[in-house]
């Protein structure tokens, strides 16, 4: 098999997966200002991201506002209390969960797509949704920056977008899609935190793959190198 | 300003930008095959992205007939000569485009997303399209992993969801969310493909930066360090 020529040497692959392994959803901050620089760096990155049609479709909003803060507070507050209602039997194990850090971390920033509407068809004339990808993966961008930074960062989903949109008069071609926390943090969990609370556990790669039909392919050939063996660089 | 003591060394943050800033939506493969542990590596990347709630959503489709491959390819090209008729006046430019690289690349893979229904409403109460954002930041991850590896890949989006998921036989609750196309490449576009081929220029990051409301804050104090600066480990 022929290794590519434009591999990164060892060090700099490692690297690489060291973040993508030691990356993790943070609810716990301390309440310490980012650096502005390495704010800025990490949103170059998130905008180095790929979008569909290089449509560009992320839009920040950086909370400077400690009342605004607040309010994003008691809007994922009330959700949070839905979701538990939600949850029948687990109510009150999902209310003991930390879902956010928003008053403790050191920036908060929201995260929208802006639809380009009918002018940008390119890759979303029959999957409008790739929007919502491309600024997922400028998030993802976001986030493995962030760690390697040694800055913890948390995506909180739990609020009513229009409610959110409201908050901070988005047109109406302006969705909300994350409620980002992100600052200094004692120590980054070992594991998802939803595993060391016992909420849910992560289910094997093999069990996710399939081969040319969704039939699961962990009896075949295929599977046979999807094993779930520590990767190269996971420690 | 305090800086992180969680901070990688600066040979490691670097590599975490140069796979960020490298990495590149390619269209353009050569036909041999990805060494499999290669492969297994990069899936197992992908494997580790966040999911709202740990849900886990994506599900990868490794498609090894080449008479489905080939299928996949026609459902492409059907949704390029819709999309190149709703371009209207550039309908010419964009069908000089190479969209994908579906024939060959070493490795196609679809990438689909499984809805967790109503068990699953952690993050996803109010916002369900969360399970797609999970998938991308796996396919964000992948493509990372990708680039450290030295091997490109091309994001595909352009195809009927409907007829994809009838080829593949996915379930009802499985919506796909990619064609994947994965492999060794001469070399990797310099910039965007899209602006190399003037198909569209990007804008800089500090037009799409707010601060705490809609209103762009490029003129306030809160955009002065969001400059367009190259970043740290841009080269």
């Amino acid at each position: 098999m022929t290794l590519s020529p434009h591999c990164y040497d060892d060090a700099s692959r490692a690297a690489v997966y060291r973040a993508i392994y030691e990356r993790r959803d943070m609810r716990h901050f301390l309440p310490r200002p980012v650096d502005p620089e390495t704010f800025r760096r990490i949103l170059q990155a998130a905008h180095a991201a790929p979008s569909v049609g290089l449509s560009q479709p992320w839009r920040f909003v950086r909370i400077t506002l400690p009342a605004l803060r607040r309010q994003i507070y008691e809007l994922v507050q009330l959700e949070r209390l839905r979701t538990a209602n939600a949850l029948g039997e687990r109510h009150a194990e999902f209310l003991r969960l930390k879902v956010e850090g928003i008053l403790d971390c050191g920036e908060l920033l929201v995260c929208a797509a802006q639809d380009g509407g009918t002018e940008e068809v390119f890759g979303r004339l029959s999957m409008p949704q790739m929007s919502l990808a491309s600024v997922a993966c400028a998030i993802q961008n976001l986030w493995l920056a962030a760690r390697a930074e040694g800055l913890g960062m948390g995506w909180v989903s739990m609020f009513d977008p229009q409610a959110l949109a409201n908050l901070l008069k988005l047109p109406e071609d302006v969705q909300p899609v994350a409620v980002l926390c992100i600052g200094h943090v004692a120590e980054f969990y070992p594991a998802p935190m939803l595993t060391l609370e016992n909420w849910r556990s992560a289910r094997p790669l093999k069990e996710l793959v399939y081969e040319n039909t969704f039939i699961p392919a962990s009896t075949d050939e295929a599977a046979e190198h999807i094993s779930d063996k520590s990767p190269l660089a996971a420690k």
